[in-house]
């Protein structure tokens, strides 16, 4: 026991009408929603960089978290950080973590010695992973804080940054694969521009094809199950980011043959960012069967750059499930808390405390979304709606042609009228929900 | 002669230091720009809309504007409208025009009746574009204005509207191939939702998709030989739309098998609301084969609708037009003003005024885009950047594989150091240009 | 009876649970919240524009609502919009409502004429007040829809039209004198600038703050008790708008004289163009002792333009609530609506269900806000934050300076150890409220 | 001599066709425009923040920039940075620089100890500034970066921070009179708030009153000349930020008695980041007669956070100097360019470019604006759409009331008529200087 959470006990589910500071109100495992356990819904992880890593810095000030394990440069801090984390997913009762390589192992200066650090702190992860039960739900290689990834991983303009990527991505692939990682995921970062004047679009993004091909096909060979995962962003720390938003992924990967191979890792806070909702994002993945995993947050609407919070919003979180659920669920995927505690939230309480408020929200917006579907509201809704499309005739118009179709409105006198589109009265419905 | 102009001459090119309020100082259509014509360069349009058919409204007032073609319910109003408009043709001396059915014909109420005005205003337009050589660069179908299209026309809900879509789009066709135009483009201002609660977004898309596949069926089976061009835009009216930004529509063309048939039409004002610069977006279309034409405007970076102002910064636009010139220039395309006088700004000579003022930006950008590329200092740079791309192993590099690049780093002990992005320097270079 | 609202009963409290569409399940007027009727509290007010006046266009469409009272160009139509407006008063159950001079009375074209048919239907609607106890919260005159304002109103290069401003807004104070308003609100949509180009700020700013002492000094000589209240909006329809949020509101006062006379009326929707929070705007008035009233609706925020929707957010409104709760609640003003239908929901139904919804989540607000006051836990981590601040020595440095205080710091070796902001946690404990 | 920079050579007016990648086409210090010296126009000051103190990270990733005075940890490496700092001031030929006390000493963990090695160095920093000629513009505090000032300076919840931050000042003011300081600069990054949650906002505003006014009685006190400057940003490192723009802040100056004592201090990206252009917040500024100094930079405008690019857009910088200029140009201000180089750019010829760059992009815009102000277009436009303010009678009107003024419209039947706004034939004015 590392004594960093001494004197806080383990959170149980209290229910709603606790007082306590530090409990779940509403997250309860092995409730039964939908016919499953609340917990094999959620798939709830702890993400190794914000809830771990993290020193409480920002762009006009430095550290202001003081952990016993930073700096992070040697592997006993390292070990003790691994302590730490442990400790705290059997506080919180989560059953899955994630984790950059730089999030777990100290930075050593080479590729030989990062490696070898990778493989040793991986194992000991792998032995408490072992121990408490506690599992990977998806590594990930850090291809964008250290200095010589300043130009891009795979979009580097230089091909030796090529090369090392692939290196990297290769180790990272072997450590998530021996800790029984269900996914694998790639943030592009550094894929995309500072400037177009001194970038070739075209080279890059065919570059960039390429590599994830090479994640594919190494995927297949060592036999590794898990889902190869890309999570789209529209900008920062690049002014514009190749995987802008779910639908140029998407695009992307149907491009480079990869429709079937790869699927997307969503965050809420990066929808915002591309200007869409996270029920948007979510959707469009769903519509396309790509929809892989989520990074759970929020993002301030009014500040432009990435804040990365706790989500707090039970209604909206509820719509994000909702088109989850509709989906059929996480398969491989879940939801990790891609969320850092403010800087100035020093405390190990509000490490527990982040989470367990975001545990609760998660858990009342899968309940509402859940109550939502099982009322059949919303669906009977559409149904109604797009209803004349059930009709022959209407199906036989989309195999017909323009031509034909003119000679119908001109023989029928069509003009059509419009039906109110109820979104206030559809609004009200949801709110009885959440 | 209408009048409407009275008073106001011809405008000529006066060279940069005229101190005349209405020439050219700088569109010289007949001067030589990389050995080809100005005006074939920039191949201007004047857009009927908002040239023309705009009142000055905006969503807290009405009509500002005065014209004598208003309002707009006769067929009488609308063929003087269309005097006016070639009279502004020559007074500007641009080549070409665009149109939307419902800017140029009478709103009648039914499809038979506004076919019918459809046909007798462009019969009338086709002579008078033949007495003037001004040409059509492209037609397109309004389908976001009438209550009819309130809930999208190819998605609607209600099968009716997609027959009256095609119909209207059958209609449109026909016009623009007797006007002989350069393309025809699709703007789907309503093609998207207001909610996802009331929409089937899956349904909806592959609805777009078929009746795209329809319009270009069409074009062959008429034997129209422009481009069929779609126009990204990310919302307004709709909160969403389909064919938010030029990636989004280059995966939906993809996915519905017609990136060989469709190209974007990209508007300025568009790429803002997207989160997007004008250049970006043209590089992306340029680097896939599928830019078409241009909607040229300004948006103001700080309002967040659509503002639609005549574009006033040369250094913005020659970035844009060196995108261009380095993918080959246009083809069938052009240079669209879809630009709006301000409401305030009342007489015809504003009008005059925001056109030609927009015209001498446009030049001034393509003669600085023409200088860089002649200079050659861009191209220099990039393939300095991307030099080590060029040798033998590393295009081998993309042949290989994780593995073996790993093997690679690991013997060679590669640890890649980064160069200079020199950013400051290639827009200090920029600057000499603009 | 019109007829309108046919075979729609008059809304009930029927609580949580019930699965009617058209009902209230948190708003019961007559509950007791923090020793006062919810209905005394919240104030409740229906505005004649958007939910009867507006025809459903937006800048890409125009008409989609065609109600029997449209097109509103004469008395007769006038007086059947308040007879409809009164009995969606009464369905609704709501005790207040608020209206422009514009959305009233038909547009006659001249001064004079306006003024006589704004006399005619403020008496006629003083009736109905009178027989309904339905009351006006306040009035104000549109000086932003006609063309004679496109250029501002007190703000105008004109002097003929700061006249006519004058003339219009003392007929709009003496029928809403006459109404027995409650406020008199100016929204200043064309004051500001298109542009700086064509724009002396500094005299349009000084000629805006003579206006409104002229205002203030009319409220006095005609005895009128209720509160002038701005209303800040940062731009749209303008460029920027002079009264751009609750702290240049307040600036703008004070240079003028006027911090005493005048409070404001906070809208969430303008608040969010602005990127402030809501309850910033309202923290901020009520730290200034300048609340006055509110616009309650929502504004998307991902979409740049003022969407005026229903507010659906019960978390968000609940912060609200609890600010002006801090603040001690409404005096003269009250909870307005400002909030539009979306233009496909067209049926009767939805207009009433608009206002439901809206009206629920308030009431969810504000007992949630009263929940948290009553439970004191917000209060209670303010003082401990703030709680060196009450040690005398610590008051006795506010009249200090800084050359004592620099010694102070020396002498005693002062060195500041940061404390937690516990952010989340107090997260939370909202969210047990909510 | 450091050996930095060595190899380059001392930029020098080349005149604007030269071909020489690092030269001065446009700035040159001794050419007159509108009677001065163009070097005593603009008043360049160099940064010693982000031009030597930053070391390249971002939220994302770490240091980029390897400077030999890097790690800044003591005080021959603090020398070697000035050393160097005087080197690139002689090289680029600016007649001013500006600097935090955390830029330029070590960071040394007690206040006594940082108060010492700033002493120490703002001596070295006076020999040096004595033997160039090079002046000091500004000085201020890093009240930001320390996890000390983490929930505010003046505004802390903490009396201690409030004494330490008055500690802090006091020493800055002294060093910056010591070197002769042009000004005195408080930018409050974290004046503001996380969250209103925890936040008693009142308190807070008088806390940072009270804290201004000692300021400014200290200026007194020791017989400072310089002009006291606030400077505006709306969020950034807070979610909010009380300096939110210039209204604002001239409001919180009028509040606490201050509006004769304070001036602002406007930078381009932190008016962008408000939502104004920068033009808007200088015009705002002059009309109160508190521009003080400016911090020249640019925002990128479709990145939501703070970029401090060096600035590129001539036509935009000519608005910010017209605007200058027509208040009379600088007294005690300047230009001082908060402008870092791009986190690639990493040789030192890069951090030469971006300065000399920007240089030319002000002369470019000073020279523009001086020629629109000679030429006089934009004044007589302003004067003939104001004309009607000349009148007595109109001047009459102010004086009048409510009652007199619609006596006066109904009397002579007033009907204003609008007249256009010309802002597309301004436009293109502009457009024949820039």
């Amino acid at each position: 026991m590392t004594g960093f959470f001494d004197g806080i006990d383990a959170l149980r589910y209290e229910g709603p009408d606790s007082d306590s500071e530090l409990c779940y109100r509403h997250y309860n495992p092995d409730e039964v929603v939908m016919g499953k356990r609340m917990e094999d819904h959620l798939r709830f992880a702890v993400a190794w960089w914000h809830s771990l890593a993290w020193e409480g810095g920002d762009p006009f000030g430095g550290q202001t978290f003081e952990r016993p394990w930073h700096p992070q440069d040697d592997m006993g801090r390292a070990k003790l950080k691994a302590d730490v984390a442990f400790e705290m997913f059997e506080k919180l009762g989560v059953p899955f973590y994630c984790w950059h390589d730089a999030d777990i192992r100290p930075e050593q200066g080479s590729y030989r010695d990062n490696l070898r650090t990778l493989e040793e702190i991986t194992d000991y992860m792998g032995e408490k992973s072992e121990g408490s039960g506690v599992r990977c739900l998806w590594g990930t290689a850090n291809m964008f804080s250290h200095r010589r990834w300043m130009s891009g991983a795979s979009t580097n303009p230089d091909p030796d940054v090529f090369a090392y990527a692939a290196a990297t991505v290769k180790g990272c692939m072997d450590a998530t694969h021996k800790l029984g990682g269900a996914n694998y995921v790639l943030w592009g970062g550094r894929e995309g521009y500072e400037t177009l004047l001194n970038t070739d679009l075209g080279q890059e993004l065919d570059h960039m094809g390429r590599f994830l091909n090479m994640v594919v096909d190494y995927k297949h060979k060592i036999g590794f199950e898990g889902t190869i995962l890309v999570e789209p962003k529209p900008q920062e720390p690049s002014k514009h980011q190749y995987d802008y938003d779910a639908a140029t992924c998407i695009g992307f990967l149907r491009k480079y043959g990869l429709e079937g191979e790869v699927k997307l890792n969503l965050e809420q806070g990066h929808a915002i960012l591309a200007g869409h909702s996270f029920e948007h994002e979510i959707a469009v993945a769903v519509a396309e069967g790509m929809l892989g995993s989520i990074d759970m947050n929020r993002n301030d609407y009014q500040s432009g750059w990435d804040t990365d919070q706790f989500p707090n919003s039970a209604p909206e979180v509820a719509l994000a499930y909702y088109h989850i659920l509709k989906g059929g669920g996480f398969t491989t995927g879940g939801t990790n808390f891609d969320a850092k505690l403010r800087r100035q939230s020093l405390d190990p309480i509000d490490l527990l405390a982040g989470h367990a408020g975001a545990m609760d929200v998660c858990a009342r917006g899968l309940k509402a979304a859940a109550a939502m579907l099982e009322d059949g509201g919303l669906e009977r809704a559409l149904e109604e709606r797009y209803a004349g499309w059930q009709r022959p005739e209407a199906q036989g118009m989309l195999a017909s042609d323009l031509a034909s179709l003119q000679t119908r409105v001109l023989d029928e006198g069509i003009e059509p009228q419009p039906r109110s589109g109820r979104q206030e009265r559809l609004e009200n419905y949801v709110n009885r929900f959440v």
